[in-house]
Formats: C-alpha cells, sequence, structure tokens
C-alpha cells in the first residue's frame, strides 16, 4: 500500500522555479505526497517525463485518475480540494488580487527569468541586470508592497502564507543570488520567506544536488 | 443604479486575444457585465489602463471592491463565484485537465503568438511559419485530439463550453488566419467554435471596429 495518494515529479530543486511552487505549497499546508525528480537538460530528461506527463514539463501532480501538469492548475486543484487547508487568502478580494498576481507570475516576467534564472547555490551579485530585468523587478516590488501592506499586516502578502507566496519564492531565490537590493520592508519580507521551513527545506534539498552543469554558471 | 455590478475593460477584439477569454465566457455562461474598450498600441493606453489596473494589461475585471487583471484569475474567480454554471466542467478528472490546458495555454506557446499574432479581420495564409510555430501547433492539435476524444465527446473540449474552449478560441482564431491544416475532426472542432454564439458575437465586434494600424499588416 502507497502511503500517500499524490505523487509530485518535480525538476532540479536548484534549478526549478516551476517545482518550487507547488512542492512549497503541499509541504507547507501538509499534503502528502512522494516527491519523484528528474534531472533536467541531461540526455534522458524528454523521454523521462515523458513517462508521466505529454507536456515535456515539470511539475507534474500524478493521483488517482489525475495527472495535472501546470504549476497554477496544481495549486488550484489543491486547493479546491482541501478547502479547509485555505491555500489561497479566504477573503474574496485578498482571493482575486492572490490569483492576479500569480497569474501575473505564471504568464509574465520572461524578462526577469531569462537575465537571473534560478540557481540557489550561485552568488552573482549584480549580474543579470537588463532594463527588462530592472522593469520586472520594479513591478515585483510593486507588487510586493501593494500586498503586504494592504492585506499581508507586514508578514506574508496575504497575512498567512499562501500559494501567492509559494508562487514569489523563486523570486527572493534570485534576488539573493543577484544581490537585489530591495526596501527594508521587502527585503524583510524576503527574509520571511528564506526563513519558512518549507523554503528551508527546499533550499537544503538545492544545496545537497550534486549536479553542477557548466551551462548553467554565469557567463 | 448601475446595470451590473460588473465592468470588463478589454483591448482591441481584432487583436487583444487575453480579453477574449473572459469575455467568451461571461458571454457564454449569461454573466452581465460593463464592456470598457481601451485601443491597443495607442499613446494614451498605458495611461488609460492604468486608471483600472497597475498591471498595465487587459483584460482587467472590476467589480464592487474587486480589482482581477488577469484572464485566467478572472475566470477562476468567475467559476468559484457561480459554482452552479460549471464554468469548469463537473468531473475531478476533466476539470484537472482542463486547468492544466489552459495554463499550459497561459503561460506558453510563446512561438505561435509572436509569428501569428490574432487578426481576426486578416487572411494571411501560410505566413508566421516557424519551426517553433509548427511545434506549437503540434503540441495543440496534440492537446484538442486527446481532450475531444476522452471528454469531449467530439463537441467541445469537455463535452459543453466552459473556460478551456474559451482559452483557445483565439488559437482557432489565429489558425484560420494563417491558413493552418487540420486533421478533420480538429478542423471541425474550429468550425463549432467559429460558430457558436459568443465567438460570432465577438469577431462581429473585430469586423466593426476601423482601427488598423500598419504595424500590425504581416512583413
Amino acid at each position: 500500500m502507497r502511503k500517500s495518494n499524490y505523487r509530485l515529479v518535480i525538476g532540479n530543486k536548484n534549478y526549478s522555479s516551476w517545482s518550487m511552487r507547488p512542492w512549497l505549497v503541499m509541504k507547507t499546508f501538509g499534503i502528502p505526497f512522494e516527491e519523484i525528480k528528474v534531472l533536467l537538460d541531461r540526455p534522458d530528461t524528454t523521454q523521462k517525463i515523458s513517462e508521466y506527463s505529454l507536456s515535456g514539463r515539470v511539475p507534474v501532480l500524478l493521483g488517482d485518475d489525475l495527472v495535472i501538469w501546470d504549476s497554477l492548475a496544481i495549486c488550484e486543484y489543491l486547493a479546491e480540494r482541501f478547502p479547509t487547508y485555505h491555500l489561497w487568502p479566504e477573503n474574496v478580494a485578498a482571493r482575486a488580487t492572490a490569483r492576479s498576481v500569480c497569474a501575473e507570475m505564471h504568464s509574465g516576467f520572461s524578462q526577469l527569468r531569462n537575465a537571473m534564472p534560478m540557481n540557489i547555490r550561485a552568488t552573482f551579485p549584480g549580474k543579470g541586470r537588463t532594463a527588462g530585468s530592472q522593469a520586472d523587478i520594479g513591478r515585483i516590488s510593486e507588487i510586493w508592497e501593494d500586498c503586504l501592506s494592504t492585506y499581508g499586516a507586514h508578514r506574508f502578502l496575504f497575512g498567512d502564507f499562501s500559494i501567492a507566496d509559494a508562487f514569489f519564492a523563486p523570486v527572493v531565490m534570485r534576488f539573493k543570488t543577484y544581490g537585489v537590493s530591495l526596501a527594508p520592508a521587502l527585503q524583510a519580507y524576503c527574509e520571511r520567506i528564506e526563513a519558512h521551513p518549507a523554503v528551508t527545506q527546499w533550499v537544503l534539498g538545492a544545496l545537497d544536488e550534486r549536479d553542477d552543469l557548466p551551462k548553467y554558471d554565469f557567463p
């Protein structure tokens, strides 16, 4: 008998920002799952992912008769499946805002992603600054300030840790790696994210990986 | 007294694929709203959008105390607000798949979007074919085939018209404009989408717009 009904297929913890999001949500809210890691950019990566999903991407959540192959779709499914856990904020307006900022992260900020890929083990202070990535940093700062002051009581984005914090946690990792300077209230938010137990556990996993690939070294 | 609590801010019907999605959902499910159109790529576009949302993008749904500034976030909000309308498929596995394909559309297919921007009034047969857009067309065909045969009873993607069909309707528009050849079952699906009353109404709106901008002419 399996211990959990759920299996979450993820990529390298050091690099896979998309995998980090639902993983943090499941750990934070105590939803048990078996972790399946597929190392990215290996000759057999595509073939291995295709055993779970036709999209060719991680993360993938597998359950009884379920295959969900996107981070946001996984989070929406879990929020609906476990309504009493409040994965989204309880207040309607807060929840609508949380969904908006997660969706904006989901489809946007490509300049930041390209110029500052997640690389938890690395330290590249000052690197990756382009006009586009600076604009993305500015917009993310605006989102954080707005959420923390309107809904967050200056703790997490909407008060208690929610899907929205999980969606921006990989950005916190990037800001640390690339040495992005932030206003004190936002820096304090980053430090709360870094100290969050699920984030700490993910980061330890990233540090433990011994799969460095030269292509990820910053040029 | 206002007739509707909701206002939906959209871009040009001819070009704004993101605006089309929640607009189709609201029309299809009879959720009343006031339409506010902001013409894109005009000197005052950014300023006009900023009256409604700080993201700088359309669509935006405005309600009492609510501002939701992303197409998928709007659809999730409406699905939750009107549970008896079944904006998502009722079956759990179907709904999980529907969320996955919408999320894949939401964050992906950038090659198709770049090479074949939505332009409902235009006809550019054979244009826009790049290796990337061809791969995206292949993946979309795979998604449609899978959904129509597994869940759709060969009508809409999940049987009755759902958010997922609204998410792919702009792709149907592109396939028509750029003359993409499809297998008969998928071509029939496109024709059902084109004949859907909400889609027909949107297309008439696009044809009525007299705002052609030379920059959108295909090079």
